[in-house]
């Protein structure tokens, strides 16, 4: 079965015309973008109409971890279509049900609680409502570089630029700076330097915000979107300490980094760190219906045991979005997905990355974890100065865009954040595959390369 | 084929146990709730797993405008999980092509380019992220009596009480009194006087924020939860005119009111306005995948044409959800499903429940139109006095809860919010079904009947 060999470009023409004239797109002006009109899908590719076929090293926006139409989730979803689709929140739900008790039986500690939303940012959302209530404080502290959701009080969370245009000043967010040895605001020279500076930094944010005012310190595990910069051994732990030492709700939020994408169940684990509330959603069920949460530790379930939570959502634990996970996290298991991603990641695509940093010029820092890893390109690995400045649109983007045509001419789809590209295939990504990226990495790199300085 | 007549108390035992120990449910004190488990669901009918079935006056939450199980839209999902289950949302993708396509032939006026999102609250957030950078202006006018939904923008917009919890008064929410004769805060005694005078209101209360600092204006079409106020005639073309007076964007939210609730495809066809902006959910695809969005202007939508509209959601117009909309939209056509909320709503509800208000003393107040009733339950109708106070809970609640445990111990699950219950059943109920549960509601209101003075 080799659908994508049957191209039928007056279907993709009608499909474009469509979007064209009635979708609007997320993050777009919608006058400059020209999007692909996608044939399908499968594993870790999918195809356009005209028959090209790409390997998807971004498994979509970091969410299909075990890849596309796995023929168990596809039929999960199709059984529960037919017994329950849909029903409302106040009800037990057999697939509800059974999706909390499994995202529970993989959740840290006693994070036993599963509060489900549509996606990342709901989650976000309501786990600072949770923090703010359990506390009865407001402030909320967030990193720069990280991304936490578009709704008002994740946007308003969020470190990266996609923030200043939805920024009034007015959720009680204070963003401080998390550890990242490759552009270290502290003058560290070390991991352990950064690391302790970082934690110094936090401590004193802290202090001169006032410890009684602040509600909850909100971090990815491993920050995502905003870099994939794995934080360093005992940083997390250390937050998590200061946290203890305020009252402070400690909120790691795995909406990215969790469900087998670092190799781990959740990313927390590579730290041995416990958060009071962790936020998921992607990996959850590899996107294949929408669904995030929130899971609780008793202490925080405990607040709202005999006073309501005010905050909900009219699908919260969809019988759809549930019964997709129940089989992803099934499928997980029995393949061993999170396993593989470790392996392939340690074993394929570590040492890859690292082959071509020694060959490419432009490769100015390799760094990750499992099936979660960054390339951060370079003009000058001296200065690292970055290929194209932070932020950049247009003509002062243009190496990054012409470094991305150049992987898409090769079949592969990269994941493009200003100067880096991110190397985050589907967890059960195969070694062919991964090795198959790679090459296509190392032709397209030589187009980056030629800004070097 | 009577599934509902098979019980399994230990299976049902069992979901409810999970549920107990893991799923944290929305707007509740965990401890005090006892969720029914929910055994399956077809039409206008669920039943648990003691053999019970309930006629579902609730539509979920107002969602099921096609009833559950619908088996064309069953088999859309089906059939979309079989081919193209997710991606992601930079694409073309022809489920959201066709879903935005038709969605936007059924809007209003110029509404004709679809941002999508997973449920009302995002689309709230997204649509008045769209007024403030569209305006370049901050505040949002919203009225008390509403409903928005979780996150933080839509709840602080949000005129019930579940706003309170999370109002920290920072989100540039500014609330005033939209009409509403039956408790009229204008001192009318007539439609025409209520109508004129809350327009004087909304202008004095412009007047006094200062009308070059309001974004938009959001109102419900049809305000839902907070008790179906149909508004009289001329009102919402009166707020029209105002907005378009100040350059205020005009939001109407009909993510309940939309879809076929009212008799009509969006209720704004029965006041002949159009917005310039107008959030839906729920009734799009029935609920059966998570699925709201955003319909724009053409003038709105130039404003992001060359500058990046700077929100986005993992999950933007998600293909599972999508396929769901063309399925459910299609049926809707096919099946004549708002024709039949008009009918049925015109011969057998509202003359059922007119009726049922001359038998019963504790019934205040009848409105709504096509599938979209509440009853206003009152001590006295001389006074109005609700039948429970605002807000009330546990003891001073008791009243309520009394007269819904009758329904259901009639068959009949009522849809219950303070002194109110909605009669919110599918859009194509039938009049058998239809008269069954006016037949259970005039035996549950003897017990209402008992509280009133
Ligand atoms: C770490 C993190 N948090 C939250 C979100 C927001 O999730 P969603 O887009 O599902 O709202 C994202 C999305 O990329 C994310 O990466
Ligand atoms: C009018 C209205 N707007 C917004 C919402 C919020 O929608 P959701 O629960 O899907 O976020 C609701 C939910 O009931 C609603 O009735």
């Amino acid at each position: 079965m080799t659908p994508h060999l049957t191209p039928d470009p007056a279907k993709g023409a009608a499909v474009k015309a469509a979007d064209r004239a009635h979708v609007f797109h997320s993050w777009s002006a919608q006058g400059l973008i020209d999007p692909l009109a996608v044939a399908g899908a499968e594993g870790s590719y999918f195809w356009d109409y005209e028959g090209n076929r790409y390997l998807d090293f971004t498994s979509g926006l970091v969410f299909t971890n075990i890849g596309y139409q796995h023929p168990k989730v596809v039929r999960a979803i199709q059984e529960q279509a037919a017994t329950m689709t849909t029903f409302a929140p106040a009800f037990a739900v057999e697939a509800r049900s059974e999706a909390a008790r499994l995202i529970a039986s993989r959740t840290p500690g006693d994070l036993d609680k599963i509060f489900f939303t549509n996606g990342g940012a709901e989650a976000i959302e309501n786990a600072v409502r949770m923090a703010r209530l359990h506390t009865g404080r407001h402030k909320v502290l967030a990193a720069y570089r990280s991304y936490h959701g578009g709704t008002n009080t994740a946007i308003n969370l969020t470190g990266d630029p996609r923030r200043w245009a939805s920024d009034n000043g007015t959720s009680g967010a204070v963003h401080f700076w998390a550890p990242f040895l490759y552009r270290s605001v502290f003058y560290a020279s070390t991991e352990e330097e950064e690391c302790a500076r970082a934690l110094q930094h936090l401590q004193d944010t802290i202090a001169f915000e006032g410890p009684a005012s602040i509600a909850a310190i909100v971090l990815e595990t491993v920050p995502g979107t905003a870099g994939i910069m794995t934080p360093p051994p005992g940083y997390l732990k250390g937050v998590r300490e200061i946290c203890d030492r305020h009252g402070i709700v400690f909120v790691l939020d795995e909406v990215m980094a969790g469900f087998g994408r670092t190799g781990k169940w959740f990313a927390a684990e590579h730290y041995d760190v416990v958060p009071d509330l962790m936020t998921f959603a992607k990996g959850v069920n590899s996107g294949y219906v929408p669904l995030g949460g929130v899971a609780i530790s008793g202490e925080i379930a405990e607040t709202f045991d005999q006073r309501a939570f005010p905050g909900g959502l009219t699908y919260s634990g969809h019988p759809l979005a549930c019964a997709a996970a129940v089989a992803t996290l099934t499928v997980m298991e029995e393949e061993q997905v999170v396993e593989n991603a470790a392996h392939i990641g340690a074993t394929v695509i570590e040492p890859g990355l690292r082959n071509l940093a020694e060959r490419h010029p432009s490769i100015g820092d390799v760094r990750g974890t499992g099936m979660f890893w960054a390339l951060e390109l370079v003009k000058n690995r001296e200065t690292r100065e970055p290929l194209v400045p932070y932020n950049a649109t247009g003509a002062a983007a243009a190496p990054m865009a012409a470094f991305g045509a150049a992987c898409r001419k090769r079949g592969l789809w990269p994941f493009i954040n200003m100067n880096r590209t991110h190397v985050v295939p589907p967890c059960n990504v195969t070694e062919a595959e991964a090795k198959e990226g790679l090459a296509a990495l190392d032709e397209a790199l030589t187009v980056a390369d030629e800004h070097t300085a």
